[in-house]
């Protein structure tokens, strides 16, 4: 299937992220569905949906588990079979390349894939526990570790192997609020400067407050069919034309390296063979920056520099909403927010929006081929989706 | 794909169930792909095996969350990439029709599905509020229902409506502790007297303690592949040849019958006609039999008989190990035991025994098309499977 669509996006949806108090994550996940339907009169969600794949990170922080069916019900549409997908953070990222399977499979024609999350009812605390069930429990909860933590170990030695500094990371952070200031659903839509971020109180050494991304409350969905029957339901469809997922060890002490992810370069070679595109074929991305370092060392991990040249990646600019390559034009995790489950969808709802020219203010005109990279935990899940428009 | 192979089997393995202290959730699954492995000489699990879909049903029970990669690096089959699937006791179903489409989608060849549950570790108190997350947060956790309440419902629906009675599920007990007593893996491996089940305990009235299955520990899986290749790595591969998927309401209070679960019925009338095949053609059946009553109403729900007919079913033994359609020979989720996550798979391992001749006491000769049903929650969610040997 190589360069050919494996799938097509004919329409997304997105809820608003942030801290919500009136929500629930189901009512949250029937918003984004609500605009997904919206924004494609042709489809008749009952008649047309066949099943939907969801991801959600944690039962604890709703005390509900089994939320697929639950969710078909709140999207209005059952009797359409559900199941939840889970690989933390990646959850939603994995409810889409299930769905593409059960396309290419074809017992399905047309499903919806999506995720949510709602965390924000818990205190920080409870939050930080639940999450920190993503990490291994016996090897690195049971010591204390949570993930700003972990994260700031590989900032460590990528500082110390490459000579990276905190104020390369911290420009990841200005960027990244740049773009969510544009985007009216982002969590945090305001500007900050280098010094602020610089200047923010210490959370895991290197990394400060503003190196972190938002704890937040929100759901993303998408439409996909089998790319033959695409244009029943729109004029401008996405193609879904690359795939890839890696895996590594749970805990990162396992690890053979600290400076790179590899179950993201194994998930981004296997997209890019499938979609037989080249790193530097990519016209606009969404990365996942949990962390200021995590999207620093994503460039690398996806070839968009060499291995130890992501600081100077940000440096130049490149990544910037005017540069060649812009990266996390939504905001990002950073100031979009980072409801853990409905991430990886979210990520793609962006480059939908990009590339069928959607994007508002933060559109970057000409884009033709998107990538997304999703990651869970400290990395020992990835996944990589690259998508083009005719 | 009417009729044909949609996967193979080629090589199964089953933990012990029980309460077993001394092992980990992660212990247990490596125990069942062990013997997987060991069933097959012929696979080179590094070389060979391109992904796993792995059920667990909570996080809560290890505190552990993004139990998938974990699972990979524990069966000794990283890069293997990994995605876990949820839908409360029937995840590990869901796994494998998750991994069916992956083969089907021509993207992996072969995979190793499964599931695993270590429970006994809590409190029943504790394991009992981890379970019912599994039923809606709001309307039925809140109001204080567990799943033995909501369980005692159908189950006096059921009487009222057509007449059965509590000595007729109480059979269904009697039928799969008699089984149990036969596999060696069972968590009880002992005969109980009708007398013996009436007496029990009340749970939740009609249900007394006999007729609800048990809380275990284990872990099972199955390794599947493309059917075309299927004899590369053994001599009697087992093909699935249907695959259903039904979901319904969480909440049982919406439902449209309290007497019959229409999850079952869709994903039975999927896999039915994807087989092309009709109840009177099953030869031996695993289902879900969380409580006697669950497995009363899937003989109705499956079409082995007609509605409101379970109860006749079992008093004539149809279903009995000597009957002419036997049901849960493994012992069932009742004595065999019920490590949520594990059952779906473990029931497939029961119909890959058999099928392959490998059940020794409780062999049923000349069975050729197998099938499995396993429920999740109330009945939300469920998956129908059925089998073919040579």
């Amino acid at each position: 299937m190589k360069g050919k669509p494996i799938a097509a996006i004919v329409s997304a949806g997105l809820s608003k992220f942030g801290k919500l108090e009136n929500y629930t994550g189901r009512e949250l996940f029937a918003e984004a569905v609500y605009e997904a339907f919206e924004r494609c009169p042709k489809l008749d969600p009952k008649k047309d949906i066949k099943a939907i794949f969801v991801g959600m990170m944690s039962e604890s922080f709703e005390h509900q588990g089994h939320v697929a069916p639950m969710l078909s019900d709140w999207a209005g549409l059952l009797p359409a079979p559900a199941i939840r997908t889970e690989i933390a953070c990646a959850s939603s990222a994995a409810a889409l390349r299930t769905g593409i399977f059960s396309l290419l499979s074809g017992i399905y024609d047309v499903v919806l894939v999506g995720g949510f999350e709602k965390m924000t009812k818990r205190s920080t605390a409870e939050t930080t526990e639940i999450l920190g069930m993503a990490a291994d429990y016996p090897f690195e909860q049971w010591n204390g570790i949570t993930f700003p933590g972990l994260f700031a170990l590989m900032a460590t030695a990528h500082m110390h192997k490459y000579g990276t500094t905190e104020q390369q990371m911290g420009l990841i952070a200005v960027k990244n609020h740049h773009n969510g200031a544009l985007n009216p659903k982002a969590h945090i839509q305001k500007e900050v400067t280098l010094e602020t971020v610089m200047a923010s109180r210490m959370v895991a050494k290197p990394l400060k407050l503003y190196d972190c991304s938002l704890i937040s409350d929100g759901a993303s969905c998408v439409v996909l069919t089998n790319p033959e029957i695409a244009r029943q339901f729109c004029d401008n469809p996405v193609f879904i034309i690359g795939s890839g997922h890696g895996s590594d060890t749970l805990s990162l002490y396992q690890r053979e390296s600290l400076t790179l992810i590899k179950a993201t370069r194994n998930a981004a070679k296997e997209a890019y063979e499938m979609a037989d595109v080249k790193p530097k074929d990519i016209d606009i991305a969404e990365v996942h920056d949990c962390f200021t370092i995590a999207e620093l060392i994503a460039y690398e991990d996806l070839g968009f520099c060499q291995p130890g040249e992501g600081g100077k990646f940000i440096e130049k600019g490149t990544s910037t909403i005017e540069g060649d390559l812009p990266v996390n034009t939504s905001g990002g995790l950073k100031a979009k927010g980072h409801p853990v489950g409905a991430t990886g969808t979210a990520q793609v709802y962006e480059i939908y929006l990009q590339l069928t020219g959607q994007a508002e203010k933060r559109q970057i005109d000409g884009s033709k081929i998107g990538l997304t990279q999703n990651l869970g935990g400290s990395g020992a899940s990835s996944i990589v989706h690259i998508f083009r428009r005719e």
